[in-house]
């Protein structure tokens, strides 16, 4: 909010006297909506906001198939629906859900079905919520779903474009680093390590990929050095600068404190990474 | 150095002219050495260090069997330690390596065999610095190594208590997080994912393990969330708040903006994590 962002959709149950208080104020600011899974996610928010006259939009998180958060059954969420239609400071909102990857499908028949329960119960979905790059490409007319949460869509990175979403040109985040050793042919050692691309590879089976270097990848990471292997042409000098693509854009940009808007070699713009560090 | 520390020994090859420049104004300032494993390294130190009269301690970082940085041979040792103590603003300080984890032998016999190698060559060592936490407490009286970097000795881990070091009790070091979603009896949610836990395992098979939870481990992670399994007879309340033990302390702190000092439920002090997000 203090970015400037008008309409926040905060999808997951916010909990515990101090966060729900939090929550209120910035109700006061912004046009604001929430998630909950459970009678008690429900029971927290319906006591902190008690105006209907500016009511909260609660969203149903439903599990579609990810095994995350989530109610499991379309009666499931037609009993939190009534809980939250019933408490006078909240107004159902609709569904929401993230999807697993490849199963955009299934959780389109869930939603439909439980759209239809609710319906049969006179609740309509305002909205119905979905996320998850990959399979966003995949999101027809024919959905059910009205809005779409597309996190990695922004930079994209390796995991995405072993997806099939786009091409290694296409990420738009890289990480600069210094090549600091080599001590062997086929070994070299960035300064860019877990603290810089995180170990976060989404299954995939190494940690990046080096910009224009021909068949050189991380293929180990530790705190503050990331190990290449090189293999076919490619060649490195110590003290070069390369840029790597990360396996998972989003655990990455949280490790820093300011991302480089760049245009080649030409830095445009530095931004502030506000939310890094700040899931308290 | 702004945290008032007067002696810094810097393990890592320091490259680029603005980082050189960083490393001479810290060394006007505190008792400073660095390593090399590279002439390149030693080239770009002997630019920037031109004062005999207080000349900069360099170390040769050796690989011992680690297979990260550092020379591969005693020879390429003494060959190193002979072009930095030609330079006029640097003096050879001894040898530096990370062992391999469990082969702190195979270290010592390496660095016992350079030691001798560069005596011959009338190349004395002034330090033999090695590292890592698991294997400190095999590092006896006939050891070759006069100083020791054990980084995780602060807080301890999951890690650490896998190789034997102490016990879950012996963990200063745990994330305090709430149960934000219980979609399932044997599944829970936390909001410690990815960004606070790290997904650097270190080779475990889960993430993190619950204090006073029996059988409870954090068995997936995505970026907010943190997946709990139960199993036993452990059980958990929907905002109850729970302390995780992550497999790897060191960078579960790097994702954090400051340490809660605790005495049980008290906390006694908050510090500032200086460092975090400072690799540049």
């Amino acid at each position: 909010a203090d970015a400037g962002l008008t309409d926040i959709f905060l999808p997951y149950n916010i909990l515990g006297r101090a966060k729900l208080e939090r929550l209120k104020a910035l109700h006061m600011r912004v046009t604001l909506s929430v998630t909950a899974d459970s009678v008690e996610t429900i029971d927290g928010l319906a006591a902190t906001f008690t105006d209907a006259g500016n009511p909260l939009p609660v969203l149903v998180e439903c599990d579609t198939g990810m095994g995350r958060c989530g109610v499991q059954t379309a009666g499931e969420a037609v009993g939190l629906a009534r809980q939250i239609d019933t408490a006078k400071g909240l107004v159902f909102g609709g569904l929401m859900t993230y999807p697993a990857a490849g199963r955009a499908a299934e959780a389109e028949a869930w939603l439909a079905g439980a759209r239809q329960a609710l319906a049969a119960c006179g609740l309509a979905c305002a909205r119905i919520s979905s996320g998850g790059t990959p399979d966003m490409w995949r999101s027809g007319d024919d959905s059910v779903v009205t809005e779409y949460r597309p996190g990695t869509y922004i930079y994209l990175d390796r995991y995405q474009v072993a997806k099939g979403v786009g091409s290694l040109d296409d990420c738009a985040l890289s990480v600069l680093s210094t090549v600091v050793s080599h001590p062997t042919r086929t070994r070299a050692i960035l300064d860019a390590g877990s603290k810089a691309l995180s170990s976060d590879t989404l299954g995939l089976a190494d940690f990046g990929e080096l910009l224009g270097v021909a068949g050189a990848r991380v293929t180990g990471l530790s705190e503050e050095h990331g190990t290449v292997t090189l293999s076919g042409d490619g060649k490195l000098r110590i003290g070069e600068r390369v840029r790597v693509v990360p396996d998972h854009c989003c655990v990455v940009t949280n490790l820093f404190n300011e991302v480089n808007l760049i245009d080649g070699e030409t830095v445009l713009e530095t931004l502030p990474v506000a939310a890094r560090g700040r899931m308290g």
